[in-house]
């Protein structure tokens, strides 16, 4: 069966009452698309309705699509009326593993076998989402960051089912929405950014733990120190541009060593050789021809943007 | 002997030529302070004023104070002319511990006793730094985060014979040159944001070299994901209003379990009841009398004017 064409697709349907279902919906209507929202019962309708009208708000802001509207959208507590003749699905059903399995199952034989079904999970694996799904290789997972219309990044992964046709479907279609998709290479528990923020988080646990530090601590350093440069450079840049003309390759080279100490619970990896020309070249591709100062420029003035936006808002 | 009075600062002195050295020089340049740079050698001068200039365009663009001015710049290679009649030393020399422990002596014999010196060090423990010194009492680690002369953090850290009246002068004074500062609790290695930024990096680290990350993943993973909100808030209050009115109890009692599963290298602590109330506790400060929906209202629209900034910036 061919894939749906991208160009026309015209009807999504959002799975979820929740703020992610409640996200994904208002994201969708904002590009201008008809949604289909399916929430469990029409009990939870009002929660619903607030989830979409808040977002709509700093949608507006974002700035809407031309054929945007609110009016677009339908909310239903049929799966089947949520389904017809839908051109994409977003899943964001709760955690819950035996849950998504029984919706796959229904979904797969629901929802035309050519029309990709993402699921926002944050901590399942769609190996184990798929497993009952009678057309598994259009199930993938696509998750998104919250809040999910304001955050750019979908991670899109793969189950082992999933066909690569799909996959690259489904990356296409987030970029035509303006998102910032990433196709990870393996399927691994917590994903990139997850695992990243995980990471923080878990040390910052530790640190309150053990009275080093405060929550109130951890949010006013993360605030006013990485924070409003990981907007505009993640940390691998941020070490290659602060480490001047050298770069990367300075970083490891000179503190390679500094990996040993006990800075945070995680011990490091080796740092082979392999592993420091890795993330040199990754830096170097990133930084294309530019010359350490313009990358350093750049940064500057993309922080000053950032500080005098939160400044104006505060 | 009495302490400085903060109002009445107007010279100050920066040791070091390097990023850290100059960014804290064009730092106080922008808040109208003369200021005394000391550079190891009068050959590093060239590439000195390069880093003060390319700070000052970021500078303008944050707004200088009315007696801002680059003439109120002097740059020597000699430590008793940098240090003479200042009253206050911004110290951000090689972060090597003996060559600071020989700097701090000197320093200690140097500088009046009721001037504070602040090192800039990210790496070493002030009780190491402060041993040869005369006058240990007001040296104290004024750590800032890179760029120092736009990101506010800065993390003050006590050594063992530091004076508590001197740490109390030293955030008083950063707040006035719009610095954000935090005062450490403990005097732990890494400090806070760079512990928990060092735990991302690790994670960062191991995930490029099992080959499930690329360095361009890590970075787009953060620029679009955790980025563009940890500049408005931090992962406690992240966390707290993604919730709902639930806020952090809802998040540690319902995920509280996902703490064991392996999203990243880094083990997480016992989530006894003891540090599950700190950090209710601690958000619900944050959070004061604020609802939940005017929470998220405000983190949206803060994020929005973020994504905004770096929009009309790219």
């Amino acid at each position: 069966m061919s894939l749906v064409d991208i160009e026309k697709v015209n009807t999504i349907t959002s799975i979820g009452g929740g703020p992610i279902g409640g996200g994904w919906s208002a994201h969708f209507l904002a590009k201008g698309f008809k949604v289909k929202s399916y929430i469990h019962s029409m009990d939870e309708y009002q929660d619903f309705m607030k989830i979409i009208n808040t977002a709509w708000k700093s949608l507006k802001g974002l700035g809407l699509s031309d054929q945007a509207s609110l009016d677009n959208l339908t909310v239903t507590s049929s799966l089947e009326e949520a389904t017809y003749n839908s051109e994409f699905i977003q899943e964001s059903a709760p955690e819950n593993l035996s849950l998504k399995q029984v919706l796959y199952k229904k979904l797969g034989d629901l929802v035309k076998n050519n029309v990709v079904i993402a699921s926002s999970t944050s901590g399942l694996m769609m190996s184990d989402i798929q497993k009952e799904c009678s057309t598994p290789e259009r199930t993938i997972v696509g998750h998104p960051f919250n809040p999910p219309y304001l955050l750019p990044l979908v991670e899109i992964v793969a189950g082992e089912k999933t066909s690569v046709e799909y996959i690259d479907w489904l990356k296409k279609f987030y970029e035509k929405t303006d998102k910032v998709p990433l196709v990870l290479k393996k399927e691994i528990p917590g994903f990139i950014a997850t695992r990243l923020q995980e990471a923080l988080w878990r040390e910052a646990l530790y640190m309150v733990d053990n009275d080093e530090a405060s929550p109130e601590d951890i949010d006013l350093a993360l605030k006013n120190g990485p924070g409003p440069r990981m907007s505009v450079q993640g940390q691998c840049m941020a070490f290659h541009v602060a480490c001047g003309e050298g770069g990367m390759a300075t970083n490891l080279d000179q503190f390679g060593p500094a990996l040993k100490l006990p800075w945070t619970r995680l011990k490091a990896p080796e740092l082979t050789k392999e592993l420091r020309d890795k993330m040199v070249k990754g830096c170097n591709n990133m930084s294309k021809d530019t010359n350490f100062e313009k990358l350093a420029e750049k940064r500057d003035s993309m922080i000053v943007s950032v500080l005098n936006a939160i400044k104006l808002n505060k």
